[in-house]
């Protein structure tokens, strides 16, 4: 808009010669280009990048590059060309066969050119590019002979007038296709490439007709006319519904437009001293320093595509064209020092002459993104020389290094995960919950499983879904397979939590618990029957597949290492045991932000006391029943406390509804009434009775909204009260054993009143003294609250008057703001990511608008009343890139996430701060609330 | 505080004599009172009045008042009474020894002086007065003399050492009434009134050794001291903790503070000629205007409330003492023009002389305080002299007319009631859900409910509680009665909804459902038999009681006329079928702001059809039941179009999710497995296996946030589509037949994201615009959203340029805001209110606080971008007062509620625009956001 402006600007001063005057095309031809790299916005990437390297002296097919400026007066225009556009086109034209020596349209030795698209942004694949303009009735005999090749020629005329008539001419490409193929099976023809020269010179003559017939025009032969249209139409794609579709989606500016970049065709299958490549200045798999790439002697770019034969290694081309080779590797050099990044670069070699067609950022795997970046940055190839201060000097380079890793492939690093040699084919297709693989045999049932893990079996277990009852056979197999539920589903949720593998809400797959199998199709696997998970694609396949283990190189922990200095908002994990905590620390967590004391409950030999507790008629027998819980909370605080040693760790109090450690409904329901019906076994049938009882006075419609958190934390004052002495009992007997043990965090769940929060702390405050006093150590504690529901971010300002600090629980904030049920969204999820009635799943990733909008108010009125309130987030969203951005821009103090996350987390919140710093331990609440961004 | 401000001002300029010079006491006497009305902040509310009557020449004891300001020091200066305030005392004293002729301490005739509490406001039994101060070893013996009634002197020291000894001496109670009960039991006395002369004399010597023995002190013979340590006491019981707590659940300010009255004790026990009397200047329970009390001859207020000797009417005054009752009239007559309200007075006659003790507006019933209001205002008792203008006086005159009618009292005028004069007792005890009462026979299955109700037999639906699948037999029964629940629960919400009425939650009621029988205590009640639901006081009651008719008297209809032309919130009625439509008009509804098409479809002749569009398997079959709905539901709607003849329409398309329609899950689990276990009926057995297995696909764990609202119309357009379709039909044929129709309201629910609002809104433009022109008649609409999830109130500026209206459905957006399941939040609900972790159930009283916060952030960004946004309500809130209040505060257009509860709304609207007067179409968002009140 900008330039659109200052071009009107222009033209109003002098309405006559104005626009003419105004600048238009940038040619880039021997060695010198009007355009460079900067002016990315104006010629697009692939014309930049052709005017970048021009100027470097490498040698690019000449060209020139028509401007976005060119397309906003077009499209503000009615999408005609503006004056004085034609004119430069033809006069940069007139340059462009001066530097080759070819003409446009000249029958001997015709100037072929290829017209592409190039936006400031990648869009892959979404406008449109024409090749070989310039051919026509003549000039592809001109071709044929100058080449010495009419079977290419024809070819090329053939796939010319198929590309221009679907582009410019708006032919449906299937109707050429349907001309191919007939053409083909009267030739007996399997491929294209088969095809001879004979029936392509026929397949041209019906391309022509079928052009005549639905245009009511001849194919147009004058190939200065070819290039108008064409670079009209290459225009107009940037209105293509998928073009507009990709910007919504991708959120790119509609106004900036597209470029056009006009290059001379070279080719690579002019002889055995012609050739096609690709290359990259290092091993893209690997990030290994090492010259990579392949080469096709006498050969184009689509033969290399087609796969018809196999391209040789880069080294080949050094015995058959040494002095190609010299040149390619100089020019690999000078672009990877020019641009300090691994390039990717197109090259076609023509009669001995290298070309460069095209260079660009290479993509890489996670691993070699995190070498190369450490290495470069070693090679000193990101030292700013601008920069005097060499302390200064080196921020920068650690920054750039760090930019150059994207943190979620970081994912591929941290698991087990399938041989990527392997192949296979799957059975089913789920979600893909989280990266890991695991191999193992198939069980159903959770008590199964475990049972087989104690004999050292690995297994894979597979339900319709998974509830909290099943977690104990969660943990022993080595990954989880459900049928229904989505990302957050509970299983996706707590196998993420572990790293473990897990595929969830494969429709495919119908579980037939009874008859301990599966259906995948027409596949029927039964228990004990080997599958392999591949958490990172969503793929079942049968049988064991290789994998390969999790490395932390050196490099990783380097990253790590600058990404933890580089952070202002720090990184804590969730974890529920020492071995999580262990996990944690290894991960380079530096606290832990969430305890879930209720995963403690569901143990073997906790469960039963729990359910004791909860089958209780009155306070005495449930007290007792809390009291004997006590030993077991003690200890597994303190192995958490002794992992962490010296660590924060923020401990949640009891958070879900009695029900759910009962046994399910449905199941007790069942055998009750089965024994019922049948007048069998009174003791159980009164044993199931009562159970059955309990549960129904217990049943919630709601239990996402019911009788849970600090709602059951104040209704049965016993249960908080124990798990209060438990944890400071812990926190003294460590301190007793000599280790660093910070002050307790114990946070209160799902407070919503300033009344609820003054009870629970004062609670909360009269045990932990009376603790400490019994022990007779001094070890402090601080009381917080989660911000969960809506209201609690409301009332934020009031709360923190009696909060010393609130940690953001967004799995349920997301659930109320949204009015979504994690366990169901399933239900209409799909459909609505499908029809972009959402960007993505809120609950993978924060939906900043809406639940962002209710973290910005609670921010802002908690600090209003403490400006030094310390927050964080502990829901699933922490350990997501784009989220703990926003946790950084918010200014939250840390995140918390699953220690399988806690790398991702660190080098998302360093990449944050390097776009929008903060000041370290400055408690700012970031953008101002209702700053959202606009959809 | 203010008052305290400009006595420390006061100080400083004068250190030595400032306090001396402040005035803490005003004096009453004798005709002249330096007190008035006008003082109530400096003299509490009785103090005032009785300084207000002696000004108008009504006969009080004489006395003095000691202001607030004097409390205020008093407090301030660590509970010592600040300097001049004795000195004041003493010399008020003196002038009250004057006017009466007695002395304190004086042993011959003593003087009696009550020591009284008052503030600001009434705050009954909260603190503490003493009475017959003075009395002391000799003065008893004074008195007894003097009233020639020995045993009356000795009773009179009796309570005043207990009442002494309790409030001043912080004696238990108890303590002195173990020792009354002793010489209770050793005189053979039944009641205190038995105990005589001796028994008297010997229980103030025992009393005496007890306060001896409590205290270590004797008690306080000098009068002058028992008036200090009194004052000091009616100070401090401003602190008492009853009184901190009544503070604080009525939002009192803390620093009011109390006066303290100490006026002249007088006797209406002295012989024939004394008495004493209460009476009401219009009859407190018709509201005639007829002077109406009850009066006892030689006796004291305290035998009254004894009820040992019954009262006579008034009238009988009028024989035995005609000057008095004169003297009385006159004075009624009097007070009743000066203070422009019916008046509660107290009165004592002693030897002959007429006493007002006491004056205040009178109590009085909804019916009488409307025929009051609009009486006073014929009479011009409203009628403000001062306002020249003949149209404003008359304006102000009907607002305090308005203002003389509580709202939620118009309650008990709507409904049947049990005839007041019926005596009973009750078998159960609930939560009272409705005033209305019901009289029938009790029945357990709502089809057997619906059969009986077709014979034309009265019964009441008796459930453990209800769900949507009871809704016809709840409206076929009389009433519904039901075992668990609170006030919001799904029985207590539809059969409000309906005026119906309803006793939830009773805990003592068992239900037998399978015997057809309930327990209530040792009751046990049969299908068949008879009784009586008082919905009013939550009572179940065997049997028929007489039950009295609802009148819209004349008085009442001009109340809600007048309300009508004050309100600038308008009032509009929940309703889903023409009968409620037509109930609506009758309750001077101005239009419907909520239709739930889905209560349509649970009638008989169409949730059979609805089941028949869930279970199908493909869109085709689907869309076949859909559309042999339409039919029904553009029946519906020209009923409800028809009654509404003109008035606006809001239509919510379908909400709840599908399973809410299907049969009950866990009988369906039970029948199947019952089946299963005895291999019998295979048929059924089949059938049931395909219903399971489709409600286990439909299954939620958490419907209230799962696949409903607009998730369901969007993803399942075809049921949107129809009913657009029906509701359109409906309005053009409504139109064809001459109705005038307003543009239908047609509103999506539980929209959370603006794509949501746009496709939905899509649809119904599209096929609105369709079926109008099918219908070829010009039929508007509009579209617009419900605000039910904190998302959408979020994001409302957004929304707004989407969406029509705005309604806040404040059902769901308490659920969300505060993460409570309304069905569940019977679990902790009751603790919260006893606990005052909550001050009032948030579904029956809105949450101002949170809930009103999210709405105000949403009308502030909704009229953000659309200024004129029209706004209303339409959860159960719309009838409550306090909540209409706040609606009408932040700028809503109307609040829709139940038919029967349009009164109360449109009175509490136009209480609130008396009281914050707004201009009418004034779209203003009120009060800004974050204004909220602070607990």
């Amino acid at each position: 808009m900008a330039h659109a402006r200052v071009r009107k600007g222009a033209r109003t001063a002098s309405p006559s010669s104005g626009a003419r005057r105004h600048k238009y095309v940038y040619a880039f031809a021997n060695g010198k280009a009007e355009g460079s790299s900067a002016l990315r916005h104006l010629l697009g990437g692939k014309g930049c990048e052709l005017a970048e390297m021009t100027n470097l002296g490498v040698t690019v097919p000449p060209g020139f590059t028509i401007t976005t400026e060119a397309w906003a007066a077009y499209s503000a225009g009615g999408r005609k060309h503006p004056a004085g556009l034609w004119e430069q086109v033809l006069a940069a034209l007139a340059r462009l066969e001066a530097a080759v020596g070819l003409k446009l349209g000249d029958p001997a030795r015709p100037l072929l050119v290829s017209v592409r698209s190039g936006a400031r942004a990648s869009m892959p694949g979404m406008m449109d590019t024409v090749l070989n303009l310039g051919l026509n009735d003549r000039t592809v005999l001109g071709l044929a002979r100058w080449t010495k090749n009419e079977r290419f020629a024809w070819d090329c005329y053939r796939r010319f007038i198929t590309i221009f008539g679907d582009v410019v001419l708006g032919i449906d490409r299937h109707a050429f296709d349907e001309l191919l193929d007939r053409a083909k099976a009267q030739a007996g023809a399997r491929s294209d490439a088969d095809l001879q020269r004979e029936p392509l010179k026929a397949l041209v003559a019906e391309f022509k007709r079928l052009v005549q017939a639905r245009t009511g025009k001849a194919f147009p032969q004058d190939p200065v006319e070819q290039l108008r249209l064409a670079v009209s139409a290459v225009f107009d794609s940037w209105f293509a519904k998928k073009a507009v579709d990709y910007r919504r989606i991708h959120r790119l500016p509609d106004d900036w437009g597209t470029a056009v970049t006009v290059m001379a065709m070279v080719f690579g299958n002019l002889g055995e001293t012609s050739g096609t490549g690709v290359c990259f200045t290092r091993d893209p798999s690997s990030g290994e320093r090492r010259f990579f790439g392949e080469f096709l002697v006498n050969a184009q770019g689509e033969d290399v595509v087609a796969g018809i034969r196999t391209p040789q290694p880069i080294a080949a081309l050094k015995e058959s064209m040494p002095k190609v080779y010299d040149e390619l590797v100089a020019i690999k050099d000078r672009l990877e020092r020019h641009y300090r990044d691994m390039q990717d670069i197109e090259f076609t070699v023509q009669e001995g002459r290298l070309f460069i067609l095209q260079t660009r950022s290479g993509k890489r795997t996670a691993g070699a993104a995190v070498r190369i970046a450490v290495e470069m940055l070693k090679e000193g190839l990101f030292d700013d020389r601008r920069i005097k201060e060499s302390s200064e000097r080196r921020e920068k380079s650690i920054h750039t290094a760090l930019l150059r890793v994207e943190p979620s492939s970081l994912n591929q690093l941290l698991v087990k995960t399938v041989d990527p040699k392997a192949k296979y084919t799957a059975i089913a297709q789920g979600l893909a919950a989280t990266p890991a693989a695991a191999v193992g045999k198939v069980v159903f049932d959770p008590e199964k499983a475990v049972e087989m893990a104690l004999r050292e079996e690995q297994v894979i277990l597979v339900r319709a879904e998974t509830s909290p009852e099943d977690v104990a056979g969660m943990h022993a197999a080595q990954g989880v397979l459900t049928s229904r539920g989505g990302l957050t589903s509970h299983a996706a949720v707590v196998a993420r939590g572990w790293g473990k593998s897990c595929v969830v809400g494969a429709g495919d797959v119908v579980v037939d618990e009874e008859s301990r199998l599966f259906r995948a199709g027409r596949t029927v696997v039964r228990e004990g029957q080997v599958v392999t998970l591949n958490g990172a694609t969503g793929e079942v396949v049968m049988g064991a597949l290789p994998l390969v283990d999790p490395t932390l190189s050196p490099e990783f922990e380097k990253v790590l290492e600058w990404a933890g200095k580089v952070s202002t908002t720090k990184v804590r994990a969730n974890a529920d045991t020492p071995e999580d905590a262990a996990k944690a620390r290894e991960f380079k967590a530096v606290g832990i932000g969430l305890v879930r004391t209720e995963h403690m409950f569901f143990k073997a030999d906790r469960i039963a006391i729990v359910r004791e507790m909860i089958m209780s008629r009155d306070e005495q027998a449930r007290r007792k029943a809390v009291d004997s819980l006590l030993p077991f909370q003690r200890e597994d605080f303190i192995g958490i406390f002794t992992a962490m040693h010296g660590f924060p760790v923020t401990i949640r109090l009891l958070d879900p509804p009695l029900h759910e450690f009962l046994p399910k409904y449905k199941e007790v329901l069942e055998e009750y009434t089965r024994l019922d019906a049948l007048g069998i076994n009174p003791a159980r049938h009164q044993e199931l009775g009562a159970i059955r009882a309990r549960i129904e006075a217990l049943q919630e419609a709601n239990p996402m909204l019911g009788h849970r958190g600090c709602r059951l934390g104040i209704t049965f004052p016993e249960i908080y009260e124990m798990q209060v002495r438990a944890i400071m009992e812990a926190a003294c007997e460590v301190a007793k054993r000599g280790v660093r043990v910070e002050p307790p965090e114990i946070m209160i769940p799902l407070t919503g009143t300033v009344e609820e929060m003054k009870l629970t702390r004062e609670m909360t405050e009269r045990v932990a003294r009376q603790t400490v006093s019994d022990m007779g150590v001094k070890v402090g504690h601080s009381v917080g609250t989660m911000i969960e529901v809506p209201r609690a971010a409301l009332i934020a300002d009031e709360l923190a008057q009696h909060a010393e600090f609130f940690s953001f629980g967004t799995n349920d904030l997301t659930q109320m703001t949204f009015g979504y049920s994690r366990d169901d969204i399933g239900k209409f999820l799909p459909f609505y990511l499908e029809h972009k009635l959402l960007p993505s799943d809120p609950f993978a990733v924060l939906d900043q608008e809406g639940v962002g909008e209710m973290i910005r108010i609670g921010i802002e009125r908690g600090r209003k009343t403490v400006p030094k309130l310390k927050v964080g987030i502990c829901g699933e969203h922490g350990g997501e890139p784009s989220s703990v951005e926003f946790c950084h821009d918010v200014g939250m103090d840390y995140v918390s996430c699953s220690p399988y996350m806690v790398p991702i987390a660190w080098l998302a919140s360093a990449h944050a701060q390097i776009k929008q710093p903060r000041r370290a331990e400055g408690h700012t609440s970031g953008r101002a609330s209702r700053s959202r961004p606009r959809a």
